[in-house]
């Protein structure tokens, strides 16, 4: 599992498409081979032990696409194959300032044949269609025939396949000498990719024009160099790829574009190719870094995160999404889950220009018809819309009913998350560009999924699942609740809004949505105005359902350790029955909506529930560390922190070896610039009450707040805040309302604790 | 789909294996094969969408057995094969008096050849491991050869295998000439099976000396004549079948025992052998028929429930237990579920020697370690036990969590089918031999199973399926709250009773078990006392759940029609939100613990609940309409009736073609016998209560009580009852006392409502 876990740790991406750091070379050891483009995807036919009614027969998977990567040696006839020499020094290095993959080793072969290479590898961040490998080999005391193989191989599968098929047909493949292309088109989906490569070699240094000879097999092409080498002859192998498919190609031409690619990549070079594409990374950092003084695992953590996160996703195309794996593996299917609007966004509203956030929203948008096609699937009507729980082209993919059907606070985070965008960028034209259409619809959601309890002569939602996972079917889940009723007061608002500021396009909405206006929003209004919540009066707690009290109580450290983690210890039925909590529940609607609430009621949820919470989602300590800041409890804050910003790196759950936690990276940052930088949107002001933990000397973020770029650095003893444009902005530290202009530093001692003041 | 209909409905058995009514000759329509051999599983790798810890790996299977019935015909180098025949006439008739399936055809071959056939075909009663079809063709106006191949097929699968595999394994094949033997291994169970063939012919009668080819390929023996006939020539082609296990015989003498078997059927000859097994049914229709005289189809349907059962189970083995589908079909595996405790028992008790239901029980008790072994899967200990939802071998083979884990109400029916026992036959030294042991591990989980709700002050069972499985994870499911506390209180009045009685049986017992007795009791004592149940003070009704009236209330004649089944329209969230009731959930407690309400309260329940009943499982009708007769409502009880008892024949939900409801068949018996009958035991006596539908002239069933065997006959005026031995019982009609006495007949008056006192 070492092998795999590094293979996901030094994953490579560009937004367009990814690659596990997997070995150039033969390896016999373990491995997962990866490589993903963006957007293309196979429906694979689901697996399930018994059928329900509106179970979707397919789950949509992120596809394991031909390996472009692959260079074999032979020397003396033994294949140079790391998992059978003897490893004198080998190191990988992430380079995630400069965006690219270092592999440096020296190895002894059985054949006593000692080799030191040094291998770098990076996916243009410039050129999102191409890649380049330099792959510097030395064989030590050798002398004779070195057998250089570099090949395109498209006969891969996927390790998750339920039934062990290709996903992937070959339709066209040709190879001249030095350069070779493969065309492939996806099983059903029909997507076209088409790969080039092109190997060139140099002899210590020098441009060797030795011709080679061109190799094809079934699902194979190769450019095979034969050299005879001297003795501590270094050979460099420079081998380029463009990776180009039909999302943005046209089929006909996408072999010719291939070329043009890789010609282009070639012409440049491999130095050239190379700084263009770092300083596309320069870029990034300028724009998202976060420093951490004193705490250098932080300062890696929280680096880390923020690598993977702009390898994922770069946001110019408004058909892609973040899988919660990212380019790093195929678990759960590279699809979109809510995870993209309750953590993704709020990352890229602040470290990236506000088309990002705007196209993922839009995502959303485009896939309206087929949400609302799949809330008919379970007996809605009328234009009400349930977004699937996990898509990649807006239908449903997931089959347990618990979470397919019933995990239905997935509509309310999409609602929010076009709140908050507005709320951050003031870009008020979304919302009848797209916003009010998407509202409408998961408003009438919600009013058919709500019934009339004659008994509590209330409204109730009965049967759902709420965000913490280790309950199911529950009444009442006090999350949802809070969800429904703000989505459709927030409806309700947007309509008020875009009625008296743009009546025309709010006609033009209206008629497109056939909104019976008066009869509508008086049935949202009932049910805003009457829905239930299940509160404990004697705790004076908010409970996340029906009945949580009945539960035996007890606290998540009274676990025995030997139990933990409960979800691969406990039968399913135990957790349900158990009070334990995944991940946040009544936490994540106190963190939504945290101004309702004074800091004495938060302080007051957050001990009964964090303490009940064994926080077995990767997205669950980012939320409650925030919420400790917001309380001031600082140590927990850390703690929590801890947990959530190296998950990967120290691989706590054993589990990395199936890709990076990536969407829930991006939790890792909020709970930096939302928890211990205070960072809040009110009132369309910026809001900032930063805290810092004891033993970090300094940290400094970064935000884009309506198109302005802030730099906050935090220290012991004082906040700095600096405008890094030339605009003017007005905000709020500790409370107190500052002006800032280009250029000029402003300083605010440090408050040690946060007072709880609203 | 009609002729797989047919196929589940004329199948035959005789408890050691069950053949489906498919083809003798060659037929490419559609078809479901299907020959099973009682107690002979595989256990099929499970096909899981999302693993769920404590999930079996493997699902235990009824085998498809090898095929023995196999004969084609070639007549002028056609096949013949009725699927292309022009059919000029077909009848298929089961003979269920006498326990035989014939078949008469006339059809005309595409060469335009015209064949009369006539066959009869059982398996044998009196000998359980020998089977003979008689099967006489006569091929018209036709002059020429006529190849009549009579074979063995062991390459056979199962339809329903998840991953298509082969289950078993040829391990030895003979033939030589009329007679031939394969042995198959079941893969990973290791069961043996040697099935042998034997076939001759005679013409027009005559025995024919003709020495018939022998064939042999991969899976298969077969036995070829070729005959020459002549005009208007009658073959009849005598196939004797030997199907004999390693459940019955050591596996080195499969082989020669099989020869033996066989050897004895081809001795006696056909029509020996065929009145042999009349004979047979013959007594099981003495002890068991049930007469309706006015309406046919009642009568018909009732004999073939009965038929049916005793086809399924004849109750000499304790290791063999009564699937859903009895050997009719694949579906369900053929596994043992709750039904044979809460349906199958109460029929044999009154229908065969006790010994049958005892060895049902001795089943349930040979599996007690696995049960515990189950129950530790899933986090309980000390001995508890959960017997499992689906079982073959006493390991859970089930794997949805919502009934796996939760529908713990099964380890009730268990405890009930003990008490329900030695209600009927007085012997209570089934308690000192097995039953104490279980009911000690059955209370064991209970207790554990609740915990102490602090908001409630009681106890709680939290997370439940009860017998209505439209209802997933809820909370304080009324029947498994009842049933679980009466399991405990039935548990200590057990030790109380073999303390007193029989101390040193109770001894050994206590210390086999390790009870801690006065630990033990005192906290079973105190579950017992608080147990919570929920209750609707309103309504004065039983709740069925915590919540039940949160669900919007309405009646199941209020759905649209076009919405029934909801199992097969809405979306299983929809159905869990419904208040809608597959079937008796708090009806099936008061069902089983009648005695404790009166009259009134169990209308208002019955109102209530079969209002909102849609009857979804076969199980559903029969306790309800057990239930209606109890409140008088001989309308209600006898449209529930016709639900019930003839489901498969005029196959309601369109779902014979996989097999028969065997065990709901039970239910219609007990809708006649404990609902029109009004049969009980009370205080160690037999109380009836007869009511007649309006329709019917009489009816009469017979009850076999404590070694006693009674026929009650009612008609509209009166109850007849005699004694069909010369014993003598005293017994309760309309509440009055009767003594009986040997072939001497009471006569009562019939009482055309009953007037609800109890």
């Amino acid at each position: 599992m070492n092998q795999r876990a590094s293979e996901s740790i030094f994953s490579l991406g560009n937004g367009r498409f990814g690659q596990r750091a997997n070995f150039e070379e033969q390896y016999s050891g373990d491995t997962l081979q990866g490589n993903y483009l963006a957007g293309v995807y196979y429906p694979d036919k689901t697996k399930v032990g018994w059928w329900k009614n509106g179970y979707p027969e397919y789950f949509a998977k992120v596809l394991n696409a031909p390996n472009w990567i692959g260079i074999d040696f032979r020397i003396d006839n033994e294949i140079l194959d790391l998992a059978k020499c003897k490893i004198l020094n080998f190191r990988r290095t992430l380079n995630m300032k400069e965006g690219y993959l270092q592999r440096e080793y020296m190895v002894e072969m059985s054949s006593g044949i000692q080799i030191k290479a040094l291998i770098i590898r990076f996916l243009s961040m410039a050129d999102p269609e191409a890649a380049a490998i330099k792959y510097s080999i030395q064989p030590i005391n050798f002398t004779g025939e070195l057998t250089i193989t570099s090949y395109l191989d498209a006969g891969i599968k996927n390790a998750d396949a339920n039934y062990n098929e290709f996903f992937w047909d070959i339709i066209a493949k040709d190879i001249e000498r030095k350069r070779g292309f493969i065309t492939s088109r996806t099983r059903k989906t029909d997507f076209d990719c088409c790969i080039g490569i092109d190997t060139s070699i140099r002899i210590n240094g020098n441009k060797k024009n030795q011709i080679p000879e061109s190799l094809e097999e079934n699902n194979l092409i190769a450019t095979e160099y034969r050299i005879s080498m001297g003795e501590n002859h270094e050979v460099s192998i420079y081998k380029y790829a463009a990776v180009l498919t039909s999302l943005y190609h046209e089929k006909s031409q996408l072999r010719k574009d291939t070329e043009k690619v890789l010609e282009g990549a070639v012409q440049s070079g491999f130095e050239k190719l190379f700084s263009v594409h770092k300083k596309k990374w320069k870029d990034i950092w300028e724009h998202s870094d976060i420093t951490i003084e004193g705490d250098d695992e932080a300062q890696q953590g929280i680096r880390f995160n923020i690598f993977q996160l702009n390898q994922t996703y770069t946001g110019e195309d408004e058909r892609l999404n973040i899988g919660p794996k990212g380019f790093t593996g195929e678990k759960y299917g590279g699809s979109t889950y809510w995870d993209t609007e309750a953590y993704c966004i709020p990352f890229f509203l602040c470290t990236a220009s506000q088309n990002v956030s705007r196209n993922l929203l839009k995502y959303r948008h485009k896939q309206l018809d087929k949400a609302i096609e799949n809330a008919k699937k379970l007996g809605f009507y009328g234009g009400a819309a349930l977004y699937p729980m996990v898509t990649m082209n807006g239908e449903e993919c997931h089959n347990e009913w618990e979470i397919t059907f019933e995990e239905i606070h997935r509509n309310g985070a999409i609602a929010f998350a076009i709140f908050n965008y507005i709320r951050h960028t003031g870009d008020y034209t979304y919302l009848h560009d797209h916003g009010l259409e998407v509202l409408i619809a998961l408003s009438r959601f919600w009013k058919q999924r709500v019934n009339y309890s004659m008994d509590k002569e209330q409204y109730v939602i009965l049967g759902v699942t709420g965000p913490n996972e280790y309950e199911n079917n529950v009444n009442n889940n006090w999350y949802t609740n809070t969800i429904a009723s703000w989505t459709l007061t927030y409806t309700m608002e947007v309509l008020r809004y875009l009625k008296s500021k743009h009546p025309d396009n709010y006609d033009s909405i209206i008629k497109k949505t056939s909104f019976r206006e008066d009869e509508e929003i008086k049935s949202w209004q009932e049910i805003a105005d009457k829905l239930y919540f299940p509160i404990d009066e004697e705790l004076n707690v908010f409970l996340q359902q029906e009945g949580y009290l009945d539960k035996e109580q007890m606290l998540a450290d009274q676990l025995d350790p030997e139990q933990k983690p409960i979800n691969q210890h406990w039968s399913w039925d135990r957790i349900l029955r158990s009070c334990f909590i995944k991940q946040a529940d009544v936490l994540q609607g106190i963190y939504l909506f945290e101004d309702r609430y004074d800091t004495e009621t938060i302080r007051r949820n957050f001990n009964f529930y964090e303490s009940r919470t064994v926080h077995e989602s990767s997205l669950s300590p980012c939320v409650h560390s925030i919420l400790a800041s917001r309380i001031g409890d600082i140590i927990k804050a850390y703690a929590l922190y801890l947990r959530t910003s190296r998950l990967d790196l120290d691989d706590y759950n054993d589990e990395v070896h199936e890709g990076l936690h990536i969407t829930s990276m991006a939790g890792t940052w909020m709970s930096v610039v939302e928890g211990f930088g205070g960072k809040r949107i009110k009132n369309g002001k910026l809001v900032l009450n930063p805290l810092i933990p004891k033993n970090w000397e300094s940290y400094s973020f970064k935000i884009n707040f309506r198109n302005s770029l802030l730099k906050i650095f935090v220290t012991n003893e004082e906040i700095k805040i600096s405008l890094l444009d030339k605009k003017e902005i007005s905000l709020l530290i500790y409370g107190k309302e500052y002006q800032l202009t280009g250029n000029k530093e402003i300083k605010v001692p440090q408050m040690n604790f946060f007072t709880g003041k609203k």
